[in-house]
């Protein structure tokens, strides 16, 4: 799978204005590009970096065969000098980027380019998707789990992902976000994701009845039985049948059992009864699962009612993000270098929230020194350090809203990943981006991480590089 | 890219119960399953329906490596017997299916399936996302392409959609519901789809002077000239300046110009004000492509603005339908045989919209034999004709409207595609999907492609059908 080549999943007018770039000579023009997003989707607070591995991989195996070089030719591609550059190609390139888990804000750099333009340009339109997309998922998981407080949630969305991409890749990014594991087999294959699952409707369809059905899957595994209890009616037949087979098969070859699922109806209700039931029944240790539909508003509104849920099966909701499918990442210009010299440069707009911000830059993170929380979050020149041990910082909209920070720790957030090509970057396994997101989403101040309005959380510029941009308003020649 | 094995991408359960099916001696067991929808997504009439060109080329390439036998021994699937099973496995099933591009109404099913149980089972996850995938994406092309009432429709959302395959398999998708084309190079390079593309804003920021950026881009791509007039001011600079280099450097090489793109700011009112200025040059041969946020509701609005815009380049919102990012398709067992009979099943619910329509079934289609306009669809037992003159027909949510169908042909709406495990189906190509796919739609009523409150199409049940599906229901012993 990881051998499959994307390299031509570019955009048409990448390759038009490289051959131009390479026509005029500028093939060794050095650039910088910044890869941020403008909001965060739906009602949420942050965002939860995800995709560099696979971005990674990309790079690694980025080149261009004869067959795609013969398809450019015929779509007018044709100077032979840039073709054969294309033949021989390489991403030349540094590369920075948040590492996988990082929680992240509008307007920060998630990764940083530097770059020969055409490597530059060429790279865009797999890093924006890649980025966009899993990160997009990540941060989707991570509001489903924060709303079930601590109750496992399963991602079960396979077949109703864009793509097979989207079940798999969003599988792997849905576990960085929090969730225990995913139904799809082959995100276990390729990323280690705990896969599970246990029966369709199907299964005690095409029994003899209800009861057989459970006897059989009991039988056959008595170390993990979990049952359907849905497929006809749920209080009257399933969970009666369920607790008949726990006492009649189950028990007798030595095993507790691990749980009931309900998968339709009023989850709520449903649970409350099946609960005081297997209770009075004995098995207060089987667990009970549910799917249907579900999503945060679901989860949440389930748990208001005190249903008793203990594992969420999270579907389409989840692996599409559906009340908000869309991370709006973009790629823009940010300096160039010239006699090694960088020169900032600013993308304009009638529109405020898309003037980008110009130079080579790094974010740095605040954190309280005490309570370890984040603080706020500081775009910066490359070059400048935080020196001071007080520091004044802006609301990102409001800029009188201003407090100085004292008794804090700080971080850079980007790290080196490639350089001049060289991948210098050892990604960490997924159990351990998995982690750190954890650790990332658990430093946030508990406003952040509200499911509805949430705080914004304080983004803002240093001096310089607002002094900079400044400067770059004033004096850029538009014309 | 064909080559890529996704056999593992199967919801765990499925192997759960196929090793729990083969230790009960019913590998052999034959099954029907049906692949239908129960809603169509957002405000929409109609579904068309996408994706079996690659569903073939997963079943074609079905088979279980040892390193897949050697991951689900681990998970706990360790019978020798089915695992040995698994290493030979080669998909045995028929499947009929709605040929791509074929417009589909709620409970039609677009595949069914009749398979030895194991075989039925294990395609069900990736038939799902396939089928549910492309059908969506076509679907909401077709919409937008309709909106644009007889404009170009460009797929430009590759850096938005989830995941790589979501962009390429979208963009597929997107060009057999009637876009134009792409901005994707891999969709041409994979289906033929046309790509194309123009320049970046970064290229006019590169350059020394907006002026010098159309220029320089002018001269190399005389035949193909558009022009991205947004990065400055459009109406002040990009505009004015196009059409200074379409006079000093276009006309002068012997070239018209292709057009200009505007990427940001007002449509409506930028296109009528470059128009007019493009016009007044003399360049009225100057086409104006539109792109920025559009959707079939904005395409509708600048249209009846009376904007000036040829061409629209639709990005997030259509490679994600991001207003109904889903097609709920699913997979519900209709029959299985017993002594070569068919006997069929039905799933209850308490929700009466989830009832399954037992047994094995067809789909007919009824066109008025004048203005050969679709009238009504009928799904029926696989062994009934239509050999009445005058038909009734009913309402499929409100019975008691009903009118007999007279001069009309009748069409069966799938076809066999793969017979004991062979496939029996020539796939036609892109361009011939897309053609038909035209041609469905064109065969419908205006009212069901309105694109807001479009009437409800009539699909009923025959007679026979309808009979089998009541006495199941009284019938339906549950425990």
């Amino acid at each position: 799978m990881n051998r499959r080549n994307l390299s031509m999943l570019v955009d048409f007018y990448q390759f038009s204005m490289a051959q131009g770039y390479f026509k005029n000579g500028l093939q060794d023009k050095i650039v910088y590009f910044d890869m941020f997003f403008r909001s965060i989707p739906g009602d949420g607070g942050y965002v939860i970096v995800a995709g560099l591995e696979q971005f990674i991989n990309y790079i690694k195996n980025l080149h261009f065969t004869e067959e795609d070089i013969q398809l450019l030719r015929q779509k007018g591609i044709s100077d032979e000098g840039f073709l054969d550059y294309l033949r021989n190609f390489r991403f030349r390139g540094d590369i920075y980027a948040m590492p996988e888990g990082t929680v992240a804000f509008p307007q920060e750099p998630l990764v940083t380019v530097r770059a020969p333009i055409i490597d530059a340009q060429l790279i865009e339109t797999m890093l924006l998707l890649t980025l966009n997309h899993q990160s997009l998922i990540a941060t989707k998981a991570s509001r489903v789990v924060m709303a079930a407080q601590h109750r496992a949630v399963m991602e079960f969305g396979a077949r109703r992902a864009q793509g097979a991409d989207a079940a798999v890749y969003g599988a792997r990014a849905a576990y960085i976000g929090g969730v225990a594991g995913t139904s799809t087999v082959l995100a276990e294959k390729m990323f280690g994701v705990p896969s599970l699952g246990t029966m369709a409707h199907s299964w005690v369809q095409l029994a003899g009845s209800e009861y057989d059905a459970f006897c059989t899957y009991a039988r056959q595994n008595p170390e993990n039985c979990v049952l359907l209890v849905d497929t006809y009616d749920t209080l009257l037949s399933g969970v009666p049948n369920a607790i008949k087979v726990f006492n009649d098969i189950l028990l007798p070859l030595g095993h507790r059992p691990k749980g009931i699922r309900l998968d339709s109806g009023d989850l709520a209700y449903l649970s409350k009864s099946a609960r005081k039931m297997l209770d009075e029944a004995g098995f207060d240790d089987c667990k009970i699962i549910a799917s249907n539909g579900l999503s945060e508003t679901v989860i949440l509104s389930l748990i208001q009612q005190d249903a008793k849920i203990d594992i969420f099966g999270v579907g389409e909701n989840l692996i599409t993000s559906r009340s908000a499918p869309i991370l709006g990442g973009v790629y823009k210009l940010a300096a160039i270098e010239e006699d090694g010299q960088i020169l900032p440069r600013i993308k304009i707009s009638n529109d405020p929230a898309k003037i980008t911000n110009p130079s080579f830059k790094k974010t740095v993170r605040f954190y309280d020194r005490t309570s370890e929380k984040t603080i706020a979050d500081l775009i910066m020149l490359k070059e400048e350090e935080v020196t001071e041990e007080k520091y004044p910082i802006s609301h990102p909209q409001y800029r009188w809203r201003t407090k100085v920070l004292k008794n804090f720790t700080t971080k850079e957030l980007q790290v080196p990943i490639f350089k001049k090509g060289t991948l210098v970057y050892d990604p960490p396994s997924l159990e351990e981006i998995r982690k750190y997101a954890a650790t990332e989403v658990a430093s946030l101040p508990e406003e952040i991480c509200r499911l509805v309005n949430p705080h914004i959380y304080l983004v803002d510029l240093s001096q310089k590089l607002r002094e900079m941009k400044r400067e770059l308003l004033k004096s850029e020649k538009i014309y």
